[in-house]
């Protein structure tokens, strides 16, 4: 009888990768090639880099930091007079595809998550991103003034602004990489941030219109309210009563892989780009489209051809052994909505975080002065959010859903991005502000990963 | 007991998608949008669309023609004054989706190949292709001076050129779609459009010098097939020798389904981007490192959790149920590195073909003279492909070889494209060449479904 358990050999895989780009790297440089024919190459490349930096998971930390850092360091490498990684960041369908990954992302975060236990800490969730929103604005309001006196007003302004930020991406990924979005923490942190995006984008219209027209427009600010609130009413509660249903309908279509894949994908896209439309990130619109589609509606699908042959190997067995290999495969049809997305996620999940660290501008950290006052900066970023996490209630650790609002990433930036354009934020508060986006999106998967392994 | 056999209900997929399409459509233009986000929308459009046309297959069509059809009308809707599609047809990062489609469809169907069944019809194969070549490239040269007498001499050696081209995509796609890409046809028609590229690519390069130069550049000439012949020896001869060892050594990497995934995929467009260094279409690199990685080699895959979990459920079975179930598992193990390229393929390859069938002119036929002179253009067309499959040897259908190799598809169009930038294609014989390519594109899926079906 031979056995099922076959034998795995671990090892080798990263001197394979090394290897392999070691051998193709100076290829990108040898061509001319199409405009976007040379995107075959930078693919590979971007996600062997990534999987090269998953060494970091060898010392027990989240994949999602070594893909940060291994970005950081290529998109830094042309301090050293190597330029060969610079193309990437201008490159529009590598940074389409980026886009893309994160929105992926947060479906595959949705799908893993439970709208009904979403509703459970909805009060907390809320409580956290006010206190997560107000506090940090007033911080960097208060603080901005003291370290930077003589700004224009609109700068605080500007600088509360951008600490009120929640990047769900970095804390959601390291949760996932984890294995724990189950947890309540991570629902807690994962609705916040939704709650969060909606208070943010608000803050956003309302300091860009006291900074443009020196007032603030109430229809307008209830405008861009009205439209998001509405998106999330109604992707999230009429969801809720539609989602059984919907899983109902979709668990009938039985026309091969590639229907069920494309209605999921199709959905979570379509959702993102409608979340966009009210104004929102389309990450939020796609983590939406994700919590409707949860995997419990979805067990009757999955390989049906294997659950039948070994359903006929099995029929002279007793039924308790028919029972038992009957959950085993049912468990793990529970999560196959997941399964068909995932490899998606392999494709552009890593590269996101890859271009996201390659936004990191080194050469701001040169400069004593500017990084003595981000570095205060930083320490208020924390201390607001990590306040806020004191909302979290009982039955909670408290501390990791204060770190898991901590990171600021993209949003973040987009922000100060905003500010930049409006004219309100001197190259000095930019670089400080980038600092902070830095420091604590860098700094918050260790520590988050070392308090989600403790607790 | 419950029954491990689920219930399946078939039906409704189809009212399902209209329904979604129905809902969904009329957003596109309700929106400004961000240069980039738009395409969130656009790719649930292509794939919904793509699933939507499906229906080809409930009147026993291959998939492929459903998609390319689609593609027909949206890309001619303007016609008829509905412009909403047009933006795609210029839409940068949907052009490049549909090229990194196309590149995966060739990288699965060389998965779902066999290397050493490809050597064993490499003659035959060579012998298709060498006639495939020839017989158009004669007939074209002649008869275009019989029917459309008075060009230059330089437009008809370009005619020629254009109808040696074979789609190795489209005729892929539809033996992928019957799943008989294991028939020694399928290996034969494979091998004769690899070298069929090879050759064309020669062809090109010396009808492009006699149209620039007047004359044909010796060295020039030798040293682009040098380089076409150097990557095919390297990759598939040296492969043949490699590939057991590179599937012994991926099957021992085991950091997850993410390492092996990415190290698959990135096997994949790296070969591409070698293949279009090497001057030839990237869709035959990555068909060569499909042929590497060999189902076969990867047998040490997949869910070993199920496996082991389902070992211990039925561990107080008799030896023989316990074979059994064992045989079931490995045997869907053995195509898993398919399994995890797939949802890729769900996701990007729909998008090659509708966006193919975008490009089709639908208004070069109303001319009743120019259509009637491509008509007899396509008639040679396919009389020149049909006759090299009289070469494929006995024990296979010579017509599926033939009908296999006369899709001319993106082939056709870029050679007419570069005859065009050259200035010896008038727009009359452009059309002629586009309707050719267009019927021999749009007429061989259904013929060559109607001879695999009764073959």
């Amino acid at each position: 009888m031979k056995s099922i358990n076959l034998n795995y050999q671990y090892n080798k895989s990263h001197r394979m990768i090394v290897l392999l780009f070691l051998f193709f790297t100076p290829l990108a440089f040898a061509s001319g090639g199409g405009e976007n024919t040379i995107n075959l190459l930078w693919i590979p490349i971007i996600l062997l880099l990534a999987k090269l930096s998953s060494l970091v998971e060898k010392i027990k930390q989240p994949a999602v930091l070594g893909e940060l850092i291994i970005g950081v360091i290529i998109g830094n490498l042309f301090l050293f007079g190597i330029n060969i990684f610079e193309p990437i960041k201008t490159n529009h369908i590598i940074l389409f595809l980026a886009e893309l990954g994160v929105v992926i992302l947060l479906f595959q975060i949705g799908l893993e998550s439970n709208i009904e236990e979403m509703r459970k800490v909805g009060f907390r969730a809320l409580l956290v991103a006010v206190v997560g929103v107000a506090l940090p604005f007033a911080l960097g309001f208060y603080v901005g003034q003291l370290l930077m006196p003589g700004l224009d007003f609109n700068s605080y302004l500007f600088l509360g602004a951008t600490l009120t930020a929640t990047s769900v991406g970095i804390t959601g990924r390291v949760f996932k990489d984890l294995n724990k979005l189950q947890t309540k923490e991570a629902q807690i942190v994962l609705g916040a941030a939704v709650i969060d995006d909606v208070i943010g984008l608000i803050i956003l219209a309302v300091v860009s219109a006291i900074v443009v027209t020196g007032a603030v427009s109430v229809s307008n600010i209830s405008m861009i309210t009205m439209k998001a609130v509405a998106f999330l009413v109604l992707a999230l509660f009429l969801g809720q009563l539609l989602a059984p249903k919907i899983g109902q309908i979709f668990s009938k279509i039985h026309s091969g892989m590639s229907m069920r894949f494309t209605l999921v994908i199709s959905l979570g896209l379509i959702f993102a780009y409608l979340a966009h439309l009210a104004g929102l990130a389309p990450i939020i619109g796609a983590f939406a489209a994700g919590l409707l589609l949860e995997p419990v509606h979805f067990n009757r699908f999955d390989h049906p051809e294997i659950n039948e042959e070994i359903n006929k190997a099995i029929i002279d067995t007793d039924d308790n052994t028919k029972e038992k290999v009957n959950n085993i495969l049912s468990k793990h049809n529970d999560h196959h909505m997941n399964y068909l997305v995932e490899p998606l996620g392999y494709f552009l999940v890593p590269i996101f975080f890859v271009i996201t660290g390659m936004q990191v501008k080194l050469e701001t950290l040169f400069d004593p002065k500017i990084l003595a006052i981000a570095l205060a900066i930083t320490a208020v970023a924390f201390i607001g959010k990590l306040a806020s996490g004191l909302m979290a209630g009982k039955d909670v650790n408290k501390w990791i859903v204060g770190w898991g609002m901590a990171p600021r990433g993209e949003v973040g930036l987009i922000f100060a991005m905003i500010g930049n354009q409006l004219g309100v934020i001197s190259e000095e508060l930019f670089s400080v502000i980038i600092i902070m986006v830095i420091l604590t999106t860098l700094f918050t998967p260790p520590i988050l990963n070392y308090l989600l392994r403790k607790s």
